[in-house]
């Protein structure tokens, strides 16, 4: 026979009050420190949750910021589920397509399919990737993008595309406003790397580096939370994007055959009915005769976990309406964020910890 | 246009070392110190993991247990989805006869319902509750657990029975190990309450108090961490468990028509993807006459989220085997633990980071 594990609390503290408790090692979040200034420190939250010794609000660290009113509480978004090909050109001229007709068919928000300017492929990342910050033909993936969406006035959540900057790739998600502004650019936090031995080998840290930061957006259709593909294999970044007051998240993706059939749909309506909001994905159309095989199916979730809209793998525009009603309609009939327990369990977001900002 | 909310680190830190970073309060998990000692602090550990930047060890506080090798790397574990009458006594000897059953087809570990001795509801809590620290009589259910599992020589977990402690209640799950005793006690600590108009009410906090504390278990057939139903909607208790090493997460559920269409295999299954773990769940099998009207479809799901068993919703036992080394494999193939992003988020598991055990 085992012993039993279970963890009680110690009646004796470890420290003392007055010990620091964590320092964050320089040159990963807090690199502009200089060197003489005493080492920073994640500050959690003192305040406890009134009403309840669960302490939910401190389930998450900081408290969670409450559901902020959208600017909209119905709209039309659209999944644009391109086919790609090897002509970056074609691939562009596509994708305008697409957005133009998504826009007609009402669509306030577009969202873009991962890698949609390139074949899937460490090979073609450094030969399509666009410099963003540069301009014109420097990138014109990025450059039509934002002409789209000032000339159609709608939001554009443009899939990614790979990015140079400097001597490093990313695999980066540029969200522009109805102005055609930049919003928010995310770069993939989570590469994929995967070896399932007779069915898919790939590592996409062979060529690109990870991005270093969360991205939350707040758009003309409500506060986006952005993640590319593998980003969505992490309850935490979704829990973090909740907690910061999302009321969509938006996940370019390209899953595989292998992953896609049994995860792909199913880590969507985990992260929508864990939090309670919408969740968008959008993925390649599948073109069996290319190096890496793209799943397809674009789905729409609701906040109950429910498939509101999904494609199957072929090239695809789903217009579908999203109804914010329904994220505080779920979250008073189960009202998860009050169930929480902040006694047992925190997720820090390390970053909102330590900055000045929201 | 909406601004960019993306949050950088700010370069300045909010709190000189040498501060407290947090209090915990007093009459929640330290309970036991007295007023004039100082106020014990969460110490998050300071440890950077080797050979990323992206401190993948960091992503849950403490740092994750490593796997442990469990004592059998195969074995059949029996779901008992048991019809719930208003006779205790028949309940009883129902499940003490399926047990048998279910250890003659070969189970070492046999998992019963949410609440198998008792029909579901707040009417019934009080009068079916056991005193499991009674003896005989008093808590006939929970006798009949300890014997079975000593005399078929198997582990047990109890499902879960209304438990009266002073004058609380509790919805509590209960360990045997092979000789019979107590090797752990789970008090559901996440409680249903839900008010879907049309559709369901429940409110267990009516009656209810919530446990306090994760669980845990080493036994013979490896780590287990313990949920009780709506436990499972919480991501973060599932990440806790594969942080202390758990092999298998055991939830006992009665999930209803409502929510059991949409969640119930969800749920199970985005539990193990995220975690790469086992999840097995046993539910009561439905009555439409009763007064909460079970889902059934107890499940044994692979740490890839795939579905190895599913009853449907009548009295049912399945039998199935369970096979660790699948762990290692998923793990091996998509490493989603050296993939986090403890540099972005973090998990405190607040008992273990304050105990001086594990």
């Amino acid at each position: 026979m085992r012993g039993a594990l279970t963890i009680r609390p110690s009646s004796a503290p470890l420290l003392t009050a007055g010990q620091p408790l964590l320092r964050l090692s320089r040159g990963t979040i807090n690199r502009r420190i200089p060197a003489t200034t005493p080492p920073p420190c994640l500050r959690l939250t003192t305040a406890v949750a009134v009403g309840s010794a669960f302490q939910p609000d401190e389930a998450t660290v900081p408290a969670p910021l409450p559901l902020p009113v959208p600017p909209v509480s119905k709209f039309k978004i659209a999944l644009c589920q391109l086919s790609v090909t090897p002509e970056k050109e074609r691939n562009i001229a596509r994708a305008r397509k697409a957005i133009e007709e998504a826009a007609g068919r009402g669509a306030q928000l577009v969202l873009l399919p991962e890698i949609w300017n390139s074949p899937f492929s460490n090979d073609n990342f450094p030969v399509y990737a666009e410099d963003i910050e540069g301009v014109g033909d420097a990138a014109p993936s990025f450059s039509m993008l934002s002409e789209a969406a000032r000339s159609l006035q709608i939001t554009i959540i443009g899939g990614s595309i790979p990015e140079r900057s400097g001597d490093r790739l990313y695999n980066t998600c540029c969200v522009f406003g109805t102005d055609g502004k930049l919003l928010g650019k995310h770069r993939k936090i989570h590469l994929f790397d995967i070896d399932i031995p007779g069915e898919i080998t790939f590592k996409e840290s062979n060529t690109l580096t990870a991005g270093e930061h969360a991205t939350i957006v707040d758009t003309d259709v409500g506060r986006i939370g952005i993640g590319i593909c593998h980003d969505i294999r992490f309850p935490e970044l979704a829990i973090l994007y909740a907690a910061r007051g999302a009321h969509l998240l938006c996940y370019p993706g390209a899953f595989n055959i292998t992953t896609g059939s049994l995860l792909w749909e199913l880590m969507q309506r985990a992260r929508a009915a864990d939090n309670q909001l919408f969740v968008a994905t959008c993925s390649p159309a599948r073109d069996t005769g290319a190096c890496y095989v793209a799943w397809g199916h674009s789905t729409l979730v609701g906040p109950f976990g429910e498939v509101i809209a999904m494609a199957g793998h072929e090239e695809a525009i789903i217009v579908e309406e999203v109804d914010y009603s329904l994220i505080e309609l779920r979250r008073s009939s189960i009202p998860l964020n009050q169930q929480r327990r902040g006694d047992l369990y925190r997720l820090v977001d390390v970053h909102r910890l330590n900055s000045r900002g929201l």
